[in-house]
């Protein structure tokens, strides 16, 4: 009846799949799940993860009744208010005992997966058969929505491949989506799909009368030693209301006759709104002191495993710390001038590689083109169970819907895992709600995508990303890095790495670019424009260019053409536009100063958001259309991304 | 060996996948497939898509065999260059003979399913028991990375709901994909999970020893009356080569000592590269011959159609002209200030149905959201077999991804449907890929967005677009319109219908806008912005509010306000950038006159791109973050759109 009241109050939300799942829901937070309301964050937790968000009533009143802080009786009556701690959908940046951020149907799927990951992944690490740090299961609903979408394909075929046996998938079998019964769309045979997967598979077809046969699944899904568990629950949407079976019941409010029938039904007419029994609390304070007694016995464990393993403990801290260990930076390497120049998705891998050395939070992989990206781990196997799930890369396949959706799991499981996700910039696309919620979630996924321009050259445009910055600058909280050279690819990774609660976008070009600029470095990146060169001594520059990643070395060298002819030109890398953005006034207008109106900027994409930067009198060379299939150099040609192109526009904008 | 001399002769490609699949080309442009090389877009062809697009050297060597003015051998010798008809991947606006473009893994077999179901509704609609009009197969070869690819998952499940049985899906499993063996990533039972959704499955085993076997497969699929056909087909990766059956063979040349060897291998020493022998093209034109043959048949079965049924024949032509009729623009209702108010998602529902009625292409349908898009046709069923495959809605399920496939495939049919593909804006993002694809291959798919903004209210973050805007403005060639009311939704969907070979996509609000402007036009929605209102007389505006869709009002009613102060406003509605950008400079001064530097602009979305209007002195009242879960005008207010708050803002730059 909370789930009725919350949704008559708030005249909003989903009760159908609240209702329908409410047995699913109190089973596991009464009799299986491990977790103290009391600290929602405790490191061995079981996780549970909503990906049919919208149900989201559900795992609120589940909190609520289970005795988190988070959802008191008079969050449930803010449903769907702004402020309240009870949105829409569940937002883990808003609601302690919430994992991860759901709602965008297929995403928690992935998401769990990549939470059961990284519990098999640093259990493999850290456990000793003395102590065993590490040993949580996770759990996930998912509805027929979830069901449908590919993303969650995906994540379960990876799931069964990475033999994740800790995992359960709960699917809510209720033959309904919005639009009406699945039979308009959906005819699988799903649980033949799961086990052809992979997976160990149970139907429950009376959980509305019989409660055991649900946790019976789950003591089976307990004994499997290699594969997740799908367990299919025959349920009835709306459970209870008029409009139970039906697809009515999947959002929206009851008719008040209704609710009094419903009322009646459980014995509750006399009762008000919101009402509770203490003996509900009791019940259900239970599982809680059980959890607190488990986090207990796991700090004991936690000193025992201090003393006896010293060096795995160091480790350990540091990843319940968050990853980070003092001087991280110092291993990422400088660049001369002299050194031979290499695409950036050369000085990538370097950086990476650096990286992963001094911090063992590091992990993650690429959907299928590790060898064209350069993000693989070379002292590190892949992670693989049984042979090597300690391995710290992660071979996603050609899958990176995913491959995003996962790395927000593993971000998100609270271990100081640092996930990087690597493919070509323009499967970006694939991957655009995942990437999203990476931001939305406070998820510091590091993404890193080479091929980053027409610059890929013969694979033309079908692989040539156009407007994918501009997509990608404008997701809020997003660091979208594209570096020029080998020290702004240091740079961006330290920034990357450094946000912890933000997720970065580092493009990195499939080409070679022309030098490891003079004026680049990583100090500049952090400030996310700079000047990078400038003849105009004492007064203002002339003009300006201004460029990033393999277009900088253009302006750079237009600049030096045109410092010969005597103009005073400034050249600026506009590496990552919303750390620019964020810098104090006075800093951006000593980098960009406002008289200075003659400004050409030069990057190889979408001229979308430059006007910003090179204002109303400044020219903008970008790429309006889509690439074509051409060696590198014939295609940059083709679009004007020459020295003497940047030149001519210049000169031309001097004589204005 | 043709596959071998081209990639040796462009220093770049992908010949693995090619020299694997030699004998399925063969077999299919030799054996099995009806078409006419001398008019490529004959109407009752079989379709043919390379999902795995990488290997184009396949089908760009079968065209050249068969005969396809297209693909000579000088075109061969130029794969990959700069404006060659032999780009790196196939791309169906270049190269006569190809369907679609494909390269992003997965599309194509959603592409695919798309032609199968046009022809299984075209099939339904016009074909009577003494003259069959519309009768041809479909086939799409997938790699192991489309299999892996969550689009195909959906698209797959799809095809078996539809019962798509003319549809064939041809696996290439040859085990390997860039990184190594498929091992590294998938462990699925392949066929049993293709069988779980309902598709017949067969395994060929010996293609390489025997390509009857492929032969006889291919002819079981024939005799399948329900399901689509899933044909695993074992091969051996760069067959011949040194590489082969190795990763190592997916792209890229081969040395010089190799290739002496393929050619030692076939008995090809003693030829130059690109020989061929006479007797294939002969061989080859028995089968393009056959198809010429058949086409003429359909001819004179179309003349014979005519006469015995000229009330369908008229339609049939009008879709075989491309879909549209004299006067069709006139079915779109013209709104009055007086009449009731709507959310533009009504607008729209009332547009589409008055377009149903006349436009007997119109076909499509939403991703289980039909009841909150109102993206559905009423006076037509849905499109299901047995019962009703004349049906023009389709019920995609919560498969967005695959819906955009499946579109761009109904459009690339060429038979005049005009698809449309609705969800909420915010999945525009699971789509991104396939909407990109639509613009590069001409597919003038219309995607209708509903819920359009934070104005969405409850729901929350995670389905309130902010960015989506931006991103989907940057892809090149697609039309985006956000109109602000009836008129202007009648407009976008003029300009969308009318605009066959692009892509447009119609964004619309959840909740309602405040009223039919008086200003607002189709007309004016045509040239993409345009004067709402202003009392300036003959004056210039001393200052413009610049505003799209549901916000236009907000702009209205602040103008109202400011010209009660006596102030001079202009109101311009900037519904669809692109379209305003193509109109000559005359015009786009008029509108927007570049004396006038006050300019604000109100969209409740990323700012990114309106400083391009707003100018350098302008003020962008956008949305910088995330949105919040609450009632529509709590979330507007917290970010800022009120009538106040834009005046508030406009009050003060007027006193800058």
């Amino acid at each position: 009846m909370l789930i009725v009241d919350s949704v008559q109050y708030a005249k909003a939300g989903h009760p159908g799949m609240a209702l329908g799942m409410a047995e699913v829901g109190y089973v596991l937070y009464r009799h299986v799940m491990r977790y103290n309301p009391r600290n929602p964050k405790w490191f061995n937790r079981d996780r549970f993860v909503l990906s049919a968000g919208h149900g989201c009533l559900l795992q609120y009143v589940c909190l609520h009744i289970a005795g988190f802080q988070s959802v008191q009786l008079q969050d449930l009556q803010r449903l769907c208010k702004l402020g309240s701690r009870t949105p829409g959908h569940p937002e883990n940046v808003v609601t302690d005992g919430i994992e991860v951020t759901t709602g965008p149907l297929g995403q928690g799927v992935a998401n769990a997966v990549g939470l059961a990951l990284a519990e098999a992944h640093l259990a493999a690490r850290f456990n000793k058969p003395d102590a065993i740090l590490v040993d949580h299961r996770t759990y996930c609903i998912m509805g027929d929505g979830c069901a449908m979408e590919g993303i969650s394909h995906e994540a379960a075929s990876l799931a069964a491949y990475w033999k994740l046996n800790k995992l359960t998938l709960i699917y809510d079998d209720n033959h309904n989506t919005i639009d009406g019964p699945t039979t308009l769309a959906f005819s699988e045979d799903i649980s033949t799909r799961f086990k052809a997967l992979g997976w160990n598979t149970i139907t429950v077809e009376n959980i509305h009368s019989n409660m055991n046969s649900f946790k019976d699944a789950l003591c089976s899904a307990f004994s499997e030693n290699e594969k997740p568990t799908f367990i299919r629950v025959k349920t009835l949407i709306g459970k209870l209301s008029g409009k139970e079976g039906t697809s009515k019941a999947h959002h929206g409010t009851f008719d008040e006759d209704d609710v009094k029938k419903m009322r009646q039904k459980v014995n509750w007419s006399d009762r008000g709104p919101f009402h509770v029994l203490p003996m509900v609390y009791r019940e259900m304070q239970i599982q809680a002191d059980h959890g607190e007694r488990l986090e207990e016995e796991w700090y004991s464990k936690l000193n025992y495993y201090q003393s006896k393993y010293p060096e795995e403990s160091v480790e350990f801290k540091i990843l319940l710390n968050g990853g980070l260990v003092p001087g991280w930076e110092s291993s990422l390497t400088k660049w001369s001038a002299s050194e031979p120049v290499d695409a950036t998705r050369g000085y990538s891998e370097k950086c990476l590689n650096q990286l992963a050395k001094v911090l063992p939070g590091l992990i993650g992989g690429s959907a299928d083109l590790a060898t064209s990206n350069k993000a693989y781990l070379h002292d590190f196997k892949d992670f693989s169970q049984p042979n090597s799930p300690w391995g710290r890369n992660i071979r996603y396949g050609v899958r990176e819907h995913s491959m995003a959706g996962i790395s927000n799991g593993l971000a998100l499981h609270g271990s100081g895992l640092i996930p990087f996700a690597a493919t070509f910039l323009i499967f970006s696309d694939y991957m655009k709600n995942s990437i999203r919620l990476s931001a939305l979630s406070k998820a510091g996924v590091i993404y890193i995508m080479t091929h980053d321009s027409i610059g890929l050259g013969e694979d033309g445009p079908t692989h040539q990303p156009v407007e994918q910055f501009a997509g990608l600058r404008a997701v809020p909280r997003l660091l979208v890095f594209r570096p020029a050279d080998g020290n702004e690819t240091a740079g961006a990774y330290k920034m990357a790495v450094a946000n912890r609660d933000v997720p970065s976008l580092i493009a990195l070009s499939r080409q070679k670019v022309v030098a490891h600029l003079e004026g680049t470095s990583a100090s500049g990146v952090e400030r996310g424009g700079y000047i990078v060169s400038d003849n105009s001594g004492n007064d203002l520059p002339e003009i300006m260019l201004i460029g990033t990643g393999s277009e900088l070395c253009l302006c750079e060298g237009s600049a030096k053409m045109l410092r010969k002819e005597g103009r005073r030109v400034r050249v600026v890398s506009l590496v990552c536009w919303r750390l620019f953005d964020q810098q104090p006034k006075e800093y951006k207008e000593y980098v960009l100063p406002p008289r200075v109106s003659k400004r050409v900027s030069v990057e190889a994409g979408s001229p979308m958001g430059w006007r910003e930067y090179v204002g109303g009198q400044g020219w903008v060379i970008g790429v309006e259309d889509f690439g074509a299939s051409g060696a590198y150099l014939d295609t940059f040609k083709k679009f004007g991304f020459t020295e003497e192109n940047v030149t001519r526009v210049t000169k031309s904008l001097l004589s204005d």
